[in-house]
């Protein structure tokens, strides 16, 4: 067995590298790190963990309760990992971070778009930006890995593919996100009665995955994020400029002809399809009447968008196969 | 008092013109007509109004049911209203339609975009396409309103301002809606469980409201609706190129300054603000680095994608307070 | 036009008052109190309110600020209340409270469910509970009335007319309720990742509202309280032993047959019949096999539950139409 | 590998079976009979599955296509399983049905409640019920299990503990499940816009599951269900009279010390602490001040309530271990 630590464990995307770990042959979690929850058992912190884990408790992080552990999972707000991965790096572990600390390829860009400057500049070029579908190779036998942001990883898949078809300075990226990709944080934004039946635009032209996906498709994109009353899913429609005619499912069908867990389909993908699932859905078309290229991409932002996503590329690091503990089946109904 | 004919009455825009006209100091429902569930007594069809309307039932729609009548609103799916509306102009009275069937200018953009030939072309040019805050002083006086659809209203509302802005050639529409804008009818597409918990996209390319998109702003739209998991509400996010720096939501203010029912302002509005009222609430941007304006539009599609611009376009009609009957606040949580 | 304060006008059940007071021919909002959000203008606050109140703000509370006003509305959390009212009384105004402060007869009640010495016992007999259809005429002319609360006011008025039939110590209401009947504070139980798809039973054998369910039905009450991943509403499912065979429905359809709000069906009701409106659906049913009385209500917990009864009281203490302002349609779909 | 052919794989349990079997490390699923979509692609009715069986497509069923079939699962409307049970009892095959045909003790049982008389009434007592916790003994190793309604399983398991310690004519069970038990089938009751942000009674007096629990529970049961607008998930809030002081959760802590799908605990148990996991949270109390006991249960009404009960006594029967491809983890948020 691989020994796991969580840093971030309370959090919603702790809770599902828990939940996945547990259908994992091989992952299993020793230590549970979270500073506000701290010195509670699992079970209060999370109760449908209760009989899967009933020894574990969350603990305050130190570095050297990482002793004997193999792998390190990070869910931390953007701004702590950076902080502590010289300490989990010192100890030559396998660290998967899903804080945008390392996704970047500059400080320049992050200090751009993250409004402080990089703490650990150095270390930048050493993580491998963790979408196993457009770089595999890299990630496969690496010791870092930072993986994408979950709108990242939707459009990123929809339009990877299709960047020579369309003009890259033409992108726009419209997508929403079920509410847990905000977190579990106690905010206004967040209450049921805000969300509930409601639909909402935010972070107009200032979202911090323009970044992302503007390295990972070498264009310029317009990105509106938009809330959506659910608990998880992405669904981003991503529009482009062609240069001319084109069949861009055709294009998304040669380039994931082999993926596990990409599917591609004429049928307009739904969230729900992935629900719980590492599983993307997509389909594309070429507008003839604009001249437009339109992709759609579906995926769970807590499992393809993060946690399972974080452990789809800790297989690869790792030399495990790279589906064990992932389902690409969604819960439906 | 007005007496009020309503076909349609079993269907949600059915109950809604019902809900509000029980607010609406002047307009008194006597006649309703609905085919699947005529014979029943209003109560077994929408037990909601039972309190308000206890007289009432539904019957078959017969031309001469509608002796004594002063108004008629028409909430049925496409195709009917064309057949039916000889009948109604012939007995004089003010026809307030929501159909699709009046609403495009030509009889061949009909046949376009609804692959059937229009059966009442004559007619067409007596309709006044009816959105009062572009088509104020038409609507007033007119005897014959076709209402706009849900989306137009929102895209048109959000673009029209802008339009001079812009490239009209470049215009994407982006927008979601509550599942009651799919009807009543039993779809998959519309059971719970399809629904809950999901996001996704549908009619790709080819959603006839783009039609109305295109001939009220004068431009080509590529328009792709979305299904929220939701009862009510349209978010409608509109982008198109700028031939250069520009304010858009100074030009939005302006436009609508004195608008009952219109709100303009920074903030990125939320659907649920417009639950159960007539309101529209706006927000723009101009987006320096892509050199594109945004905007988005949040509304009730029941009311002011519905019912309630339907009776706010009767009032207008009939010489009432344009704002009779509707309410400008929207039901939170 | 008669000049209302709202004391916790930031909250839910204050945005409901000023949602209702905005269609209300008479009432009108002229001062908005609530601590936190104070010096905020009421568009920051409640956007949903935007179009109609534009020049409203909120403000700390002062008594003198009460100059001018002809009736004070309060929706303040328990304790707070009491801490006011001699100011209140002293100006001579009308004043519902919504608080639990003054709706039992006794502070030994009081203090025995909500755990702290009640602090103006001298006030309590001064106050009229204020459900209308059991409590008419004692409302009527009276300057002070104490809401009921959201729960006590679907079982008392489901229970209220078989008590007879049944054994006053054997009742059992088994309730729900939408998540704005928790408040707009921010806690973990009310994220929306938290409720959202869940239902779950709290504050078991000791829910405060129980005694207010024994004092108005005289009996014993086992109460459990539901939360259920929707914004509104309550349905309270409740039994009763019956002395023996007798017919529920037709004691409710006597004792509510002229009420404006109450309907009484052999359907079972549903709460979105009463979405945004005062009315109460009811049915009930003897059940042979077992002897027992089951008694179902419906109702909105912010209108009928909350802000609806309140202007419903006031309407009576003022003299006005009992239902104006109020609506009895509930918004569906 | 066990080859696994499902009836009724076009519905929400077939589709649940197969989202579990995708997981399990012996179920195959070899054979999917479907009437109303038989002759699709497994890719077409759920796509959610298209990654996981690329292969598979929906066919009529014959009794011939049970050929080198080890295992069926049928999840069909009552009144089907008994008329195509004897086809596959003939073949010898381990057979789970989670139909009622089989599940009361007598046809006159099933004639009271269903309203029609039982077509192979001479097989019932062949058929053990299937809920392993009260009856593991009799699973293992039998052929013929008739798994447990989804209510009565919530019920059975929170009273059956308690049966000794309160009066077992005075039982009242109070539950609300999610939408997904009323099937896919196409209704009023459940198109989205009936259900959500809505909570209703249904069945009063006279849900069929009533019979099994009172044959399991050995009492008089009255039960009400209720509709709750989430996909799944079921809370049962069940009464019953004390015999006298009593500690129920005690006694639920000893009846389950040792299942692996059982969790007891003080807190009020959460139906999404068990979504998509074969899990049963509990809780209990005994109220002083009514002499009554009070117990909770809470879980998925397609795993445990279904599919993952189906499995768990498929996995008993074939002598596989008893969790095999079942999670007890629920998917927070």
């Amino acid at each position: 067995m691989i020994r796991v630590a969580i840093l971030g464990a309370s959090g919603f995307v702790g809770a599902e590298l828990l939940r996945l770990c547990a259908s994992h042959p091989q992952l299993q979690p020793v230590r549970l790190f979270g500073d506000s929850q701290a010195g509670l058992k699992l079970e209060a912190v999370h109760p449908q963990l209760a009989l899967a884990f009933p020894g574990l408790a969350v603990e305050r992080f130190a570095p050297e309760r990482l002793d004997g552990v193999d792998l390190v999972f990070a869910a931390l707000p953007h701004g702590h990992s950076q902080r502590l991965a010289a300490e989990i790096i010192a100890r030559d572990l396998a660290f998967v971070d899903l804080g945008a600390d390392f996704r970047l390829d500059t400080a320049e860009e992050y200090e751009t778009w993250y409004k402080e400057p990089h703490q650990a500049p150095e270390l930048l070029s050493r993580f491998v930006y963790g979408i196993p579908e457009i770089n595999r190779a890299r990630i496969r036998g690496a010791k870092l890995v930072a993986a994408a942001g979950c709108y990242p990883t939707s459009a990123i898949l929809a339009l990877r593919p299709l960047i020579e078809a369309i003009d890259p300075a033409s992108i726009v990226v419209d997508a929403a996100s079920g509410v847990s990709g905000a977190g579990k944080g106690l905010k206004e934004e967040t209450h049921f009665n805000t969300v509930d039946e409601n639909l909402t635009a935010y972070g107009l032209l200032t979202h911090r995955h323009t970044a992302e996906m503007e390295m990972a498709l070498g264009g310029r994109v317009l990105f509106t994020p938009h809330l959506a009353p659910m608990n998880r899913g992405i669904l981003a429609t991503c529009y482009g400029q062609a240069h001319g005619p084109c069949d861009p499912l055709a294009l998304l069908r040669n380039a994931y002809a082999d993926e596990p867990f990409v599917h591609v389909s004429e049928r307009p993908p739904s969230t729900k399809w992935t629900l719980g699932s590492n599983a993307v859905h997509l389909t594309a078309r070429y507008d003839p009447r604009t001249g437009r290229v339109l992709a759609v991409a579906a995926l769970d932002n807590l499992v393809k968008g993060a946690a399972g996503q974080m452990i789809q590329c800790a297989n690869l690091m790792l030399g495990l196969d790279e589906t064990a503990g992932l389902s690409t089946v969604g819960m439906c109904p």
